[in-house]
Order: C-alpha cells, then sequence, then structure tokens
C-alpha cells in the first residue's frame, strides 16, 4: 500500500495495521482543516513551524513507551532520560533551529521507585542542558504498569526553517556522522549483550552507548541552514525510510551508493561477527539520529566543510538527488541496483 | 505526608506511591537547576511562562491515558479528542494567556479502527479551533493495549501570566461557572447510567456532557487576568486540591463558604438522588476545568462582572484569602468547619 490509504479521507479505511502510519499521517493532513496561514509547516515534518511575534517557532514531541521503544531490563533510566530529550531536539535540529524549552509528560506505576525517577530526571536535565534547553514542566500520572514518557520541544529558527520537500534534481544527499552504530547496539543487546560479547568490550559498550543516548546534530543542523541545505531530516527510522520522506515530500528520486556510506569501525566490526552485510544496519537501521540533508551540487563540499568545521562532525556525500518516479536507488559498487526493504513503520 | 518528600532531595524516598504526585512534583522542582532567567514560571504552575523575542510563551502538556483517565466503554472518540484539547486549553486560560497551536502524542493499538481514529482527530481539531488554536504536529506509535493521549499547548499572554502564587490576605477567592457537574456525571456513568437513569435524562445528559468535554475558559482567563486576578489555577483535580495549591504557592490561607458555592441545579438533583452532600462534589470532584482565581477585596466585584460582561459566564466569590498558618477551611452555614479530605492525587 505504500503509505498511502486506499479508502480516502471520507471512505471506512478499517484498521491502522492496514494504513499504517504513514497512511495515518496521510490520512490526517488530508482531514485537517488548512492550517492557518500563520502555520508555515503542519503535520509531516521533523517539527512544526509557527510565525510568531519574534520570529518563526519551532515544536515537536515525541513518545517513548515501555516495551515499544524500550525495554526496562536493558535500559538504565538515566540513558533514557537523556535519550527522550535527544531525539526531540534531533527534531528541532532537523530544521536548522535552536532548541529552547522542554516540557515532560511522565506516566509510570506507582510502586516505581524515586530514586529511578531522579535518575530519568537527571539524564533529561542533564541533556538538555547542553543544548541550551531547559526542562520548564509538565505533568505525571499513574499508568498501571509502564513507563511512557512524552517530551515536547518548543524552539526558535533564524530565518526559514528546512524542510523536507526542498530537495531538487542534481543536488547532493549527505549525511552527518556515521551510521548503523545504533542498530548495531540494538542487535547486541537483543543477543544478550554483555552477557554474550560477540565483540570486544570496548566496541559493545560504544555501539550499545551510541543505541542508548543519541547525540542530537544541534549545531549541525544550524550549520546547514545557514550554508543552503535545500532539505533535511533526522535519522529516526532508518535511511531507508527518512531519506524516501525528502522523496516523497520533495516529488523526487535519489540515488545512494552503498559504498559511500558512513559506516564507523566498531559497527563494521559487529556486522561481520553477526553475519549482516556491512551497509545494512546504516541503510534499514533506524535510531542514528544523525541529519540527512541536501545541497546544490556546487555548494554541497562548502556545506560539508563548514559543519566540519565549525562543528567537528564529519559530513559525507552518499548521493544525488534525481528527478521524480525513480524512487530512491541504492546501488552497489559496481553501480547495480540492490534491493532495500523499508525501515521501521508503527502499526505495521 | 502534606505532599512533603521528608527524604529531602539526595536521600532515599522509596515510591511514588509513598511520596504521592505532590511530593514527586516538590522533588522534581528541588533538584532540577535553578532555571535560566528567561523562564518566568518553570514548574509547578498551570503552565510554564518564559521569556521569548515579541512577548511571554506559555507551555502546558497532559497527557489522558486509557484505563486511568477514562475508559474506552463510557468515552465517545470525539469526545476524548475535545477533551484532551480541552484541559490543555484550560491550562494556558489559567495563566490568563491566548492559546494558539497544539501537538498531539497519540498511541495506541494497531488494530484501532481507523474510523475511531478520525474522530478523535475530529473533536481534537474542533475544540482547537473553536480557541484559535491548531493542531500543527504530533508523534504516533504503536502501545499494543491502551489509547494514551498526550497533548501540548503553545500560547502567548499579553503582559505577565497569572500565578498560582500571587494570592495576599484579604483577597477574595472566586470562580467562574459552576462546580461539580463533572465529578456528578462521573457518578452516573459509574452507577451504569443510561442503564441507571437514577435521574432525569436530561438532567443526566448535561452531567455526563460536562463530565465528557468541559469547557476551557479561555476568554474568562485573559479578562481575569486584564482585570487584576492576583493568583489563578484551573479546577482539574478539585477545589480542596487546587485551591489547596493557591494558598501553598502564595503562602497564605484561606476560608470558603460552603453555602456560597455555585452547584447548578442538575447537579444538586443528581446529589440529593445519589445521597451525596450537595457541596461534595463541588469541593472534592474535580475535572470541572472552571478557573479559581483572587483579587483583592476592592476590585473583586467589579473584576467578576466584567468576566460576566464579556463572557456570559457567571463568576461567584465563595471565600477569602486569610494569613498563612490556617489552611484551607471550609464553613458551613453557621460558620462552623467542615472537614474535608483532599481531592484526587496520582500514585496515591
Amino acid at each position: 500500500m505504500d503509505g498511502g490509504d486506499p479508502a480516502g479521507p471520507g471512505g471506512r479505511a478499517g484498521t491502522l495495521r492496514q494504513i499504517g502510519e504513514l497512511g495515518l499521517i496521510a490520512r490526517i493532513r488530508r482531514r485537517l482543516s488548512p492550517p492557518p496561514p500563520d502555520v508555515l509547516v503542519g503535520v509531516g515534518d521533523d517539527a512544526a513551524a509557527v510565525a510568531w511575534p519574534g520570529g518563526i517557532l519551532l515544536l515537536t514531541t515525541d513518545t517513548l513507551i515501555e516495551g515499544v521503544h524500550f525495554r526496562r531490563s536493558t535500559t538504565p533510566l538515566r540513558a533514557l532520560g537523556a535519550k527522550a530529550m535527544a531525539v526531540n531536539l534531533s527534531d528541532i535540529a532537523a530544521m536548522g533551529g535552536e532548541p529552547r524549552v522542554a516540557v515532560l509528560a511522565l506516566s509510570l506505576p506507582p510502586d516505581a521507585e524515586v530514586a529511578d525517577v531522579d535518575e530519568l530526571y537527571a539524564g533529561l536535565a542533564d541533556m538538555g542542558a547542553r543544548y541550551g534547553t531547559a526542562l520548564v514542566g509538565g505533568d505525571t500520572c499513574t499508568d498501571p504498569d509502564r513507563l511512557v514518557l512524552t517530551v515536547t520541544v518548543v524552539g526558535r529558527v533564524e530565518g526559514l526553517p528546512v524542510r523536507r520537500s526542498g530537495a531538487r534534481p542534481g543536488d547532493v544527499v549527505l549525511v552527518t556522522g556515521t551510521l548503523g552504530a545504533s542498530a548495531a547496539g540494538l542487535a547486541l543487546l537483543e543477543r544478550g549483550w554483555p552477557r554474550d560479547p560477540a565483540v570486544p568490550e570496548a566496541v559493545g559498550e560504544a555501539l550499545v552507548a551510541a543505541h542508548r543516548v543519541p547525540t542530537p546534530r544541534v549545531a549541525e543542523g544550524q550549520q546547514a541552514r545557514a550554508a543552503g541545505a535545500t532539505a533535511m531530516i533526522d535519522l529516526s527510522d532508518g535511511l531507508a525510510t527518512d531519506l524516501g520522506h525528502i522523496a516523497e515530500e520533495s516529488g523526487v528520486g535519489a540515488t545512494v551508493r552503498l559504498a559511500a556510506l558512513p559506516v564507523a569501525g566498531a559497527t563494521r566490526q559487529a556486522a561481520r561477527r553477526l553475519g549482516e552485510p556491512e551497509w545494512a544496519w546504516a541503510v534499514r537501521g533506524g535510531e542514528d539520529y544523525e541529519l540527512c540533508l541536501t545541497a546544490p551540487a556546487g555548494q554541497a563540499a562548502a556545506l560539508a566543510a563548514r559543519i566540519t568545521a565549525e562543528t567537528g562532525t564529519p559530513v559525507t556525500a552518499i548521493g544525488e538527488i534525481r528527478p521524480a518516479g525513480a524512487g530512491v536507488t541504492y546501488l552497489d559498487e559496481a553501480g547495480r541496483p540492490v534491493p532495500v526493504a523499508p525501515g521501521f513503520e508503527h502499526f505495521r
């Protein structure tokens, strides 16, 4: 069904499992009244953008649910708090914005240990403080048997935000940092790491840390915006899904050279040990929270150099934007297309 | 334990059940770093207030969890969506602010019917539109067995927001509208309404509607702010709890005359039929989402008249602010104190 909604806005459309998360989002966008003119970016981007006195306001929210997004047994609560903040900071980063304040809606069982809750808040507050974002309020309530966190971050952007929809044929596709480490860390945890080490201790620790606490690319996103990025998204669901969003929103296709993907040595080592293709986690694994962006061919090298000079973060060209109709194609070293299934989607 | 946290900020404090929701909030406030100077109101009021280019920004978030805040069997989804929006609009109203945009984090099972989800969004969007608040984005994800909604609303306020902490001895305590209808509606639903009608059909319908979809007092809150209200809160957990917050934050006590409480005829009728004291739901019942505010004695009558003239909503003086130490005392018609247990608190 390709994320579509065969029933149309008014029809009987069955269950969420049938239309999937992408079908639901498409449906919500169609059915909501056209947003008022001060809503510059509404449903369907990393964050909403709203004209506000004094500048453009950015707004994003993300939920982490025990048993869906994380397991208590493998997730220290300080790391969980940090991640809940980081994934929202990442959404602001993907618009080229500056995160400012956050609120937390937290529900958890009455028999939760106060000391554990302290850890959760400390993780949230520390991660926020690192990016100039204060935790200013929220809501706490009982959930009979689960921990659920919803963080909302409000930010600002100088000038116009970078949307998913601005990529043009001929643009270069770039990513910050390296890809696949989070999925590698998750794969190790699911195999029973550290009980089943599979890889050397330091390698495992680095990958599990990448999975537990992502680094939001806030300064990188701001530099990308200032240097003329045409489209941007954060890699939360995996490149295959997220670059697909840029392609769909921009009405373009893309090609990606698998050999160009930046994959760290630790991730390659784990892939070899676990029998995965070296590129698989980089393409289909989610939760790297790196930025994927596009820039006109003539500006891409300077843009990459500027981001790296200002932030220390490497930026790698991985492919090109193509005219519409081609979708996103992944090419091996000989230039042959490699079939890639989409990344994670809720309700499917 | 009086909402306190006997272990102190660094101590071993047991479980949330032991310290309660109020103890948890007090603990979070103490343990978070002092907020930066642009955070005018942080944790512990109806909404956060942040200095922003062009004015003061307000930010609030509230979660509704199936099985905790509502039952699917007695809650139409359009009403649930409307309520999730309304309770957040009410928090902005309680600061005297203007709500502007909202995001929804929604989690629900994959076998949810798309048509039901449509109803939920329609309820949210319609309630928002009534108060000039657009739904501009959010997050959707799988929850294996429950519906959870977290709405966050961002607003603005002209001048300074009205806090919980500004009440002074001698101020008059006022409330908008009438109290207890929501608790009456809930009591009817719990008895099996409409199967067990208990009260005439029209009476039951009005009370159940008041419970299902509260009316946020947005214009009333703005008028109260403009007319010089010294403190304000929305009545989400019941007067006994919420006026207690004003007293605690302001460092004052209060007296309330039970006979002065505005209770609608339908609520009184249900109370008589269900054997409740006429004032009980008005004092201890939650979710009326009326505003409770204070004003200097010399200005209270004019303030009440102004709100009613501008909005049509009645405003009733129900008591007085007293010096600290006395707590909040509820008086019968003979002026004798009546013991009142606190309202709802999570984790207890």
